[in-house]
């Protein structure tokens, strides 16, 4: 699949060159386009469509009716009207097809099935090792997915794509992972290949940061038009929204901050190969192993859980620290992206206040004045459903681009 | 003047609500968006434009109208035609307006006027310090401008707009100055209003680094999507351009990585209050002091750009160890920003090789694998005039929105 922020960044007269037209040149505006005006699950009738686009009534009821006949629209009751017989309305159908989406941490793994607008219908999550390679967690994410598609008692035609989050850099184009530091096995494995023969439909592969911002940002914040998500995990990353959308970079590796050096870490060997990574000095793992040398748990993310609520105040100081060597890269990122809000996600970071003020404390302390005056650093909202409903929300976005639907309609 | 990116960005029917329809309903694709289709030259007839928009002929002659009622589309010669009267053609008229281009550096200054394209008409440079305050470079500005549009013989109500590049942080709402570190004096001040007030015409400001990267990438990379700029002056400042558009952030202070800390340069003071700031070990300026406490040159750029010409080997070395303090935080920028292409920018980079060497130097050795593989790093090419184009573009590509020109014809 194409990327989607590059397709629709651009003004439609840019998307689809007309034989015998310039690149500047606008495509008629077609039932795809007409389809853009239902996504807010607003009911509209013909004549709203006609005043809206300036097309003709019979141009504007023949899209209506091929839309219709793809399930996406459908009738919906009856309009207001100043007397007479009331005239037809139309809607949006998002429970016309279903998306898989698929989360996989480093040692936990969720999967859910969402209708088109993001609604979580099912899910399921377990404990799974992604070090257990590509052949193991494809065959779970296949029986499962399965399972729950057949649970709702959907036909597979019903699922319109499967969205897929790693805990790894993915190459934007080609839905690879690329010399994942916490992924064995899975440099350059095709996930899309592999899922799509299984499945008999289109895959989106992205990293867990960047689908877990793009959750946050549609599910709490969508009109924030500047924001920084950053997940503290065993691997840390961040998804860098600006003007208002999830921004890949050219390989799709922008916000992979894990890997950046902390100054004064310079000693701390990392798993990459570098030494002083910010994973290898405030990664979740590192955290735990470390409150484990100094006597406190078993080294084990569910034992760092149980020290944080019972208030243990090594802990605290160690989350404290690790916040602050994670504000010591973020200030930079402050001054280089200017986000308005910076969201950190994560189970850390939601079971406890230390690692944000950490990170406060020195982010406000080190970035520019003009990049912080506004800045809100919170915790993220979205829950555990967020790596699911951001997997769905990027084949959704695909599956109902006005392109997409101009191909549907076609079929 | 609203941030033009934030609008562009959206898709055209999330710009205007339209009253009784709701936000994601379109507006009647109007002569504001008819013209952008002229946008890239290219003349058109009537019936092209019926076949690209899916209007009626009517409609399409009517606005056609009402755009060559404003003077910026005009009858463009006769059209290709299988026989008979050869139908009308119509193209934009780049030259019915002018803008005026400002782009105000440390120590330099220069002025020039521009088509709607972005061609260069006329333009003046001289030295001029920003130190000197807003009262004299503002005199300077008014008295230039004028003469510059005099000269020209164009009418005061040609000019479309003034466009200005400042060496400093400036709040993207207001066009202010917020605490620029190298402006004495400019804290705040409302270069819009008095520049607006004197030439009677609306004025976008926006700091040196991200007006030269708007001329850089109109003029030389117009189809890189991801492109960072680096201006390496007296300050150094980079532009954003992610998606292929210049990204500006919550208050227009993305890309200000002049204070960011070099690390193990922490004994270093700046001027900004702070120590080890990029500007403070790899500043131009501080590159000539530094060479004349070496006892080679007056401590001068101009005696710098001198001993660069005359390959002096002390002076080399100076350049290519600021090129790898430069690289330390552009590696770090590398990982976050993922761009394709950075462009290194700035009188040193165009004179020296060694800079930009030294930047590589670091870049390639620091930064993520998959960041980096295709990533190319060269020097400016778009030349002296580049602040003056991309200053001029801001305010055309504002003036030539879709709403500005629904505007312009509604008056």
């Amino acid at each position: 699949m194409v990327n989607l922020d590059q397709r629709e960044d651009k003004p439609p007269w840019l998307t689809v060159p007309v034989d015998g037209l310039s690149k500047f040149a606008p495509r008629p505006t077609g039932a795809g386009e007409t389809f853009q005006l239902f996504r807010d699950g607003e009911p509209r009738t013909r004549a709203s469509l006609v005043a809206a686009t300036g097309q003709s009534r019979s141009t504007v009821a023949a899209r209506i009716d091929a839309l219709v006949g793809t399930g996406l629209l459908g009738p919906s009751g009856e309009a207001d009207s100043t007397g007479g017989r009331p005239p037809a309305t139309f809607a949006f159908r998002p429970h016309s097809r279903i998306v898989l989406g698929v989360d996989l941490g480093a040692h936990h793994a969720r999967i859910g099935v969402t209708d088109l607008a993001g609604t979580v219908l099912t899910e399921h999550q377990q404990a799974l090792d992604i070090a257990d390679g590509p052949d193991a967690v494809m065959a779970w994410v296949r029986e499962r997915g399965h399972r729950l598609i057949d649970d709702l008692g959907r036909p597979a035609a019903d699922l319109a794509g499967i969205g897929v989050g790693v805990p790894g850099p993915v190459d934007h184009a080609s839905g690879r992972p690329i010399s994942p530091p916490i992924m064995p096995g899975w440099d350059g494995f095709d996930i899309a290949g592999r899922l799509g023969e299984e499945f008999r439909a289109p895959v989106v592969v992205d990293n867990d940061a960047n689908v877990m911002a793009l959750g946050e940002h549609r599910a709490i914040y969508p009109s924030e038009r500047e924001m920084l998500f950053v997940k503290v995990a065993t691997g840390i990353g961040s998804g860098i929204v600006m003007d208002g959308r999830l921004r890949h970079g050219a390989q799709g590796a922008a916000g992979d901050l894990g890997h950046l050096t902390v100054p004064g870490q310079e000693g701390v060997p990392c798993r990459c190969g570098n030494t002083g990574c910010l994973e290898a000095v405030a990664g979740v793992g590192v955290i735990a192993q470390r409150l484990r040398e100094a006597g406190v748990g078993d080294g084990t993310v569910d034992s760092l859980l149980a020290l944080v609520r019972s208030g243990d105040v090594t802990t605290s100081q160690q989350l404290r620290q690790s916040g602050r060597h994670i504000g010591v890269i973020l200030a930079n990122a402050v001054s280089l992206l200017n986000p308005a809000r910076i969201v950190i996600g994560g189970v850390l970071a939601v079971a406890s206040e230390q690692l944000i003020a950490g990170i406060r404390e020195v982010v406000y302390q080190r970035s520019l004045p003009l990049a912080t005056e506004h800045l809100v650093i919170s915790t993220a909202r979205a829950g555990s459903s967020a790596g699911i409903v951001g997997a769905a929300t990027m084949v959704a976005d695909e599956f109902l681009a006005p392109s997409a639907i101009e191909a549907l309609i076609t079929v």
